[in-house]
């Protein structure tokens, strides 16, 4: 009998091709498979709680894979993350039900995005954060968070290349936070969002971003957030960059 | 006549063999000194606070310079900070009077040595942090960072190479702070020393630390600590690694 294993891992995405497995790419989803399929001696193969595009970093990524019946789950953490670079850690592995999957059994994700306002991008900062030169409003930006929460049909905010099969998602917050996701603990110019929903199409995190900060600094018309809720796929406005986003937690 | 600056900068050290002109190496002075050379239109040379050395980061080094006359005082911190890499940033530059020197004129320093307490290091602290793979005795860590407080001899934790005077320097206090200097915001993992002392000698906070983490799990016996502080230089013990260390501030 196989066992079916969920496990948390974090990453820095900076140098990889983001998480699925592309050929020629260096991938998360494929140094794990490498990595546990030399240690359980097989042919391994993972499903990711979803993709994350090149260069977004995770703190709290969620994999699931089917194992031998002797494979050592108990010291998996430990030796998977050994195995692995510095970039990727695998923090826990737990046996679970055979039915969990950690894609379809996912019931809501949380991610936050992070924004350092200043000129230019601070040195501790550059990897982990958006830099803003602009001057943002932000209580217009706060109202353009306050429409985009609750259920919606998101189409006009899913980038091309998308399969998923329903379009309609639910934010069920977004909160805005002081502080970076991950940078120095003092600096001041450091701030982030935290959007959690039941689940985000492709790019649709960074998309979000995109119109709402356009908003926020006067280059994109406030109206323009209703006629993309309303619109079809794809999006065609600003995406914001890879490196400010992190898949921060899975929920179960 | 020449005008006096002061600067405040701050830099991700990694990638430089330290702070001070060396031929053939990449260091921050010689990058800030060309930088500066090209905006006022001739050679000038910097003096910092003290020299970081190699992979030791800054969140607040200082610099003075003398300039000529008509420099851009005005303008400088900005047109630096965009014709250097994103490693480095000078925050701010003022006008002061001439018998300024970043390293004469100070009257004390502030250092951060952070720690990630865990097996292996973690992706998004593996430059900022030492990662300590040990059990710590946290009550006989605290009573050495007490037995080191106040006016001591400290030649027993200077390294070879120092051009200091005196070896008499003065810690006011250190003190032990949850999370990291740099690093995610989140991880329980991370905490930190903050050093302030009137001064500090060539590798003195990286010795210092070196002494009392190998005290703190049992590799160094607690007398140790009273015989280095009665030693002559130079230090022989173990020198904490150089990328968890930041000049955190200086005291003009």
């Amino acid at each position: 009998m196989p066992v079916t294993i969920k496990a948390r891992c974090r990453y820095d995405g900076t140098d990889f091709a983001g998480w699925q497995v592309q050929p020629g790419q260096r991938t998360v989803q494929d140094e794990l498979e490498q990595a546990l399929s030399r240690i359980v001696g097989q042919q391994v193969r993972i499903a990711g709680s979803g993709r994350t595009d090149a260069g977004v970093h995770a703190l709290g990524q969620y994999f699931s894979a089917k194992l031998p019946d002797e494979a050592p789950v108990e010291d998996l953490a430990r030796a998977l993350s050994k195995m692995l670079g510095p970039e990727i850690r695998v923090e826990t592995v737990e046996r679970v039900s055979d039915d969990f999957h950690a894609s379809y059994s996912s019931i809501g994700k949380r991610y936050r995005y992070a924004f350092y306002s200043g000129p230019l991008p601070d040195p501790f900062g550059a990897r982990y954060a958006w830099c803003l030169p602009w001057e943002l409003d932000r209580g217009l930006l706060r109202a353009s968070l306050d429409a985009l929460t609750g259920e919606h049909d998101f189409a006009g905010f899913c980038s091309s290349g998308s399969s998923a099969k329903t379009t309609v998602r639910t934010i069920y917050s977004i909160q805005e936070r002081e502080g970076p996701v991950v940078g120095p603990a003092d600096a001041p110019a450091y701030w982030h969002l935290e959007f959690h929903g039941s689940g985000f199409l492709y790019k649709m995190v960074r998309n979000l971003t995109g119109t709402v900060i356009d908003i926020a600094r006067g280059q994109t018309r406030p109206e323009r957030l209703r006629e993309l809720l309303e619109a079809p796929a794809p999006y065609h406005g600003f995406t914001a960059p890879a490196h400010g986003l992190f898949l921060a937690a899975v929920d179960y």
